[in-house]
């Protein structure tokens, strides 16, 4: 058996660590290098943004691992567990129901971090991360959908103003690219829609701190802001976002801003496979990891990019950026290459080229060995640098071919509407929102996991409290069975948690399993027959 | 009121008929002209094969209908129904529970067919169409993934063979053009695949009639089919395909060909919203439609392209060919106006320029006013005049770029990997398969809707029977509550029908719903009670 390096994750630290090892294993027969990754592709993050606009082709942002990487065996699974007793990586079944076992001799943890919405009520419900090729798709689609609705919602103001209002959470420069190329969209498409008035356009960058890009000098970060607020950009600084609802951005102010997309930015977690490996931690549960970038504790357990934490000679921490992973890739292919093989071995340290960040339309900062940039300039070094560091010749071609068409064909408008998961999901609610109104179209059944609604109805002499329900009853069952419009409102007394079926997913159970709708009729039953219980 | 036009269907006769609206309406003050479509694009069907290779960008096959349509209000969204007697069209409900209502004074009827898999077990679970944007990318990303699995299945050799066996379904232009399309892509990435024998790889054409391309002169078909078998593809005649399963295509000579993809473009239907109108119909359930393109028996209800049945003047009917449903769009945008403003009308009369289909690889075949035209000059051909009929100069330019990059760039290999449903789905056995086997990972249960299925275990004296189950009932749910292997093998004894929940939905339903839970409890204990059981 020849001997075989795992390397987990298809990031940058990942891929670099890889393409690293290739170049050190000149010949193949000696070596096998298996590289897990759950997409077939490599994103370029810095250039992820512009997916929003579509300047880009929507595939040229993101490179072919197969493409990249010669001679490394790529799996395209999810990484289910990882057994280090037994020197085993278990994959997610492709085809087959069977989990794959990859033994490793060395294994390359760099499977960076997760985006983390817990403990902000709503936000794993109603928040878009931005973090993958898949969300920046899902959020292209979700703002032409919007505005394509707020164009034919006339008779609706307060949807048109949810619809026409995008909030995004978090000024770092994830957040302020994000915010900039969205804005820069929205406003350039507006004019294509009859019934939108692009001053009904609001697009807000909320941050919690006193200034945004906390990572550069403040005399960027403040022209960086200038410009953003110049292009019509709202942003509200020292500013936290506390929870969401399919409806509104709520604020730790209390106030609450009606909003249908909410992007955010801001929470990072370990990945939990790292977080279930029992292996010396550091600060937010990264890998401490000695300057050789093994694991602390280990022989053949590597780390690099954002999951480990790496103590540069100065005593600092390595900072979560492309740059410093690429950099440990390398030394992690000299020190395991030097490990297998016998060599001296190297050790970390780098102390970073600089700092860039795009601005939209012509405009970016950027802090290069010590010298600050804004404006043009900072764009044209933007995209030059990040052009060449693009890996492949293809996707440059292909980059710089689109960017010289941007310059004079609008941008594109194509919603590729990738199927919505139409299953079972959850909805959080704020106090006073309504869940649904009499008169809406009964499309769901719920069930609440937490918190107290209150069914309303109107009639002659005003509304009147039908019922209260709470934590595991249903409601909405009756729109499900009559297929009819709601007979009741349904409005939400507390924080709310609801589990949402839609009546397509309940009608295909019901039908087939006879105990779930014999205790649906039961619970219809029963409702019919109290006139003060919640018909809903 | 200002008159209100409306346009139901995205395609090319609606399309047209929009854009033939905007220009006859010349001031768009007087009248509203309203198109529905499902997408935000008009798909140019001609190019849509060349999606699966990626050869043009994903999206400039496609073109925004707001940007083709400038005075025309779009509405995104499902037509639900509509109302003849009230002259109301009603569409699905976009971000609020409301059903929309849009009046019209003059309604076209541009709908076309619906691809139909009824009546072929197994084909509505398991065949691919391919009449959209969203088919054309799932089957790129199934192939893309078939690939990748069959590179790293190395330890099962039926699996491999049923990964990297590709079959198509119908030889008439659609077939043909997909089946040179994937045989194409395919066999030019697999060297990309270390671990697939690129002679492994299977492409099958099933045709049913005995020569392919019956809508064009049998030389040219021939032609066709002597260049598809050159490049690898199996070319099957009179063999009609009869079911099909999650892993086989099934013949109607009970041959089973292994595979894990079929695509089919066999079957269109009337759309159900054309079957459900109170309106005379012809052939297939198309609408009786005069020369004028008015409906028989209405004023202002017209039809265009493959939902419309109109008589040429010799008697023979207009092909559902996309030159027609042009030039039936203009004429019926003149009556409408005629019949708005006064005038006389015009009478649907085009005897069709000719015929075009694209075989891959610089060759194609056509019929341009009665010649005959094959390989390379017809290829070129082909790429000339769609390019030009492709609307609107931007996209032209954007593939014109693409298929010049092409020349030198290896074919794209990123999978987008959009969201397959996650829901409850169904899926489709023939005798003698099994469903699943003892040890496999337990990861769906199984609700049986029609069919039998034996339960066996593997034991010291061999195989045993534990039970027998029939329609309504379930197995597979001891691997759900035990989170384990599955210790039985279920095979299928008759033609079977299951709906499939995948754990993760079923885990949350059971957690929230008790009646649900304690049904599967008292199932797992009963069946644990009785050893000849069906434990599963």
């Amino acid at each position: 058996m020849k001997p075989r390096i795992v390397v987990l994750g298809g990031g940058f630290g990942g891929v670099y660590t890889a393409l690293a090892l290739e170049k050190a294993l000149a010949s193949r027969d000696d070596y096998e290098i298996v590289l897990v990754s759950k997409e077939n592709y490599f994103v370029f993050q810095p250039m992820l943004p512009e997916v929003i606009s579509g300047t880009i082709g929507l595939t040229d942002v993101v490179s072919p691992l197969r493409r990249l990487l010669r001679r490394t065996e790529i799996h395209v699974r999810e990484v289910e567990s990882i057994d280090l007793q037994r020197q085993v990586v278990i994959t997610s079944p492709g085809f087959k129901p069977h989990a794959h076992e990859i033994p490793y001799d060395h294994l390359v943890l760099a499977l960076g971090t997760v985006t983390d919405f817990r403990g902000l009520p709503g936000l794993p419900e109603h928040a878009m991360p931005f973090k993958n090729l898949g969300d920046a798709l899902a959020l292209r689609s979700h703002l032409i959908r919007a505005l394509a609705e707020a164009a034919i919602e006339d008779d609706d103001p307060e949807l048109r103003r949810q619809l026409l209002t995008f909030a995004v959470a978090g000024g770092g420069f994830s957040g302020v690219e994000v915010v900039a190329e969205l804005n820069d969209f929205v406003r350039s498409v507006a004019p294509s829609y009859h019934g939108i008035d692009p001053r009904d356009i609001r697009v807000i960058l909320l941050h919690a701190t006193e200034r945004i890009l906390p990572e550069v000098a403040p005399s960027l970060a403040l022209f960086a802001q200038d410009i953003l607020t110049k292009r019509g950009v709202e942003v509200r600084l020292q500013t936290r976002l506390q929870a969401a609802t399919g409806t509104e951005a709520v604020l730790a102010s209390g106030e609450r801003i009606p909003t249908r997309t909410l992007v955010s930015t801001v929470p990072s977690s370990p990945h939990p496979l790292i977080d279930a490996l029992a292996l010396p931690k550091g600060r937010n549960g990264r890998l401490l990891t000695s300057g050789r970038l093994a694991v602390d504790g280990t022989q053949n357990v590597w780390a690099v990019g954002d999951c480990a934490q790496i103590a540069l000679p100065d005593g600092s921490l390595a900072p979560p950026t492309a740059q410093h992973a690429t950099r440990q890739a390398s030394v992690v292919a000299h020190n395991i290459v030097a490990a297998l093989r016998g060599g001296t071995t190297r050790t970390f340290e780098f102390k970073g080229l600089g700092k860039m960040g795009a601005l939209g339309h012509h405009s970016a900062v950027a802090e290069i060995l010590g010298a600050k940039v804004s404006g043009f300039l900072a764009w044209w070094l933007w995209r030059t640098i990040y052009l060449m560091k693009m890996p492949g010749w293809g996707r440059r071609l292909k980059i710089a071919t689109s960017w010289t068409l941007d310059l004079f064909l609008p941008p594109d408008l194509v919603n590729l509407s990738l199927g919505s998961s139409q299953g079972v999901t959850r909805e959080h609610f704020e106090p006073g929102q309504d869940v649904f109104r009499e008169g809406d179209l009964g499309d769901r059944l719920y069930i609440i996991l937490s918190g107290d609604v209150q069914i309303t109805r109107r009639g002659a002499e005003g509304e009147s409290t039908l019922a209260r329900l709470g934590a595991g009853q249903c409601f909405g069952e009756m729109a499900l069975v009559n297929m009819t419009r709601r007979n009741a409102t349904v409005r939400c007394l507390s924080s709310l948690d609801l589990l949402s079926l839609p009546k397509k997913e309940f009608a295909v159970l019901a039908a087939n399993l006879p105990d779930l709708r014999r205790s649906f009729e039961r619970l219809a039953g029963e409702r019919a027959q109290q006139p003060t219980a919640s018909r809903a």
